[in-house]
């Protein structure tokens, strides 16, 4: 056996088309693509760390994975040979070798995220796969006020699809949770070091709320304080959400 | 039978899953969903009139159409029932109430194309549907000199895929053929009062090979003078190109 070496990935991919970032069978997804994509490159089973899960429908902009090959592969050669490979809706924008000591998920050390909404009467049909659909108009102010009190450490419970999938805590560390406009288009950024399930759509969903008026933005904190998940927080459709970053 | 009024649309599309602008049995059209659409808001069979056709796989950003129906119909009322009741990757972007003598195709003055190259390594996932991947870098400054050379009034029957389809003549005025570069993006625009069958293509592909370096910039008088279709002008792939705007 050749010697190893661990690869660092940058993986882009439109989420439209998959069950999301981890393999399941029977249905098609991102992991998959790639590890069916580098066994064809390396001739060898390979497994793809992923730094996390990405629903169905979601996208990424830059989804870090890892994982080992026969140390002869240069960087070059893998992204070429995986853009000739994998479906054009999947691409690894970057490739560099990395200690044996990294992992995508073990090793981050925070992510962001950002969720994009097209604000107006008629989304632009290129749009349609990307961004979500808010047809009345929303309160950028307004949302921008409760985005505050929900940055920092909190007990995120009520913005948790399912709190019991976390086996130890609910408080995280929003760093921040901005929202910016530019024309008809509203995205909100979301970092923290670490993120609990459907957080992300949850804050989108709420915020959005917020700013078509249906919840004053002074509820924030009061949705907080009751650690519970309510209909108050809607999860945003999958299809504005965007894996950004992942820092290391 | 209330009064009929004419009406103008604006129309956007992804035209991915179509077999193009026109209506024909048994596929998917751009029409045909337009038509499908309008009926089930008038009650009746529309026929719809654009300003041409776009081939399979061709996009609009800007076609414009138009219609006959009662004259109750309000503009804002066409647009957000075409926006509930059309496959998202179609929209009518603008509708307007237009004379009885409008006619999309008759009327129109000029129509833009635009052509976009992702001239880079990687096509990043985003761009896979609404971009043409050229990975050689190319050279600009050739393709703006060979447009130059294009410009103007010429014989085109060398830059057309089938010049027997037109009955008259091949001569043509390009009122504009400008190459845009910004980052890994290089836009090819096109204005004419009137292109013939796959011109817009057909000049994109012979300008990526001068890009390419596969022909010097200064054959492409050689080429209109010849006014036969050779090798030497591939018909560069749909996915690229956009209907831009049609001009009255």
């Amino acid at each position: 056996m050749p010697n190893t070496q661990r690869y660092k990935l940058v993986v882009a991919y439109d989420g439209s088309g998959y069950a999301g970032w981890q393999v399941q069978p029977g249905v098609k997804t991102i992991q998959g693509e790639l590890e069916r994509c580098f066994k064809k490159l390396a001739g060898e089973v390979v497994k793809i760390h992923g730094s996390g899960r990405t629903d169905q429908g979601v996208h990424a902009a830059g989804q870090v994975a890892h994982l080992d090959l026969p140390a002869y592969f240069q960087c070059k050669t893998i992204i070429r040979a995986m853009s000739a490979l994998l479906p054009p809706d999947i691409r690894v924008l970057k490739a560099m070798k990395a200690a044996d000591t990294f992992h995508a998920r073990r090793s981050a050390v925070s992510k962001e995220y950002r969720y994009f909404i097209w604000n107006g009467s008629v989304l632009p049909p290129f749009s349609c796969r990307y961004r979500t659909h808010v047809y009345r108009e929303l309160d950028v102010r307004a949302m921008r006020k409760a985005a505050k009190m929900l940055t920092g450490k909190h007990d995120f419970a009520a913005f948790t699809a399912n709190p019991k999938r976390v086996v130890e805590s609910t408080v995280r560390t929003l760093s921040m949770l901005a929202v910016r406009k530019s024309g008809r288009e509203i995205v909100i950024i979301a970092r923290s070091d670490g993120f609990l399930y459907r957080m992300v759509r949850s804050l989108a969903g709420f915020l959005i709320r917020v700013g078509q008026g249906d919840i004053p933005c002074s509820e924030a904190g009061q949705i907080l304080d009751r650690q519970i998940r309510t209909a108050v927080v809607p999860t945003a459709p999958p299809q504005g959400l965007f894996l950004w970053r992942v820092n290391y």
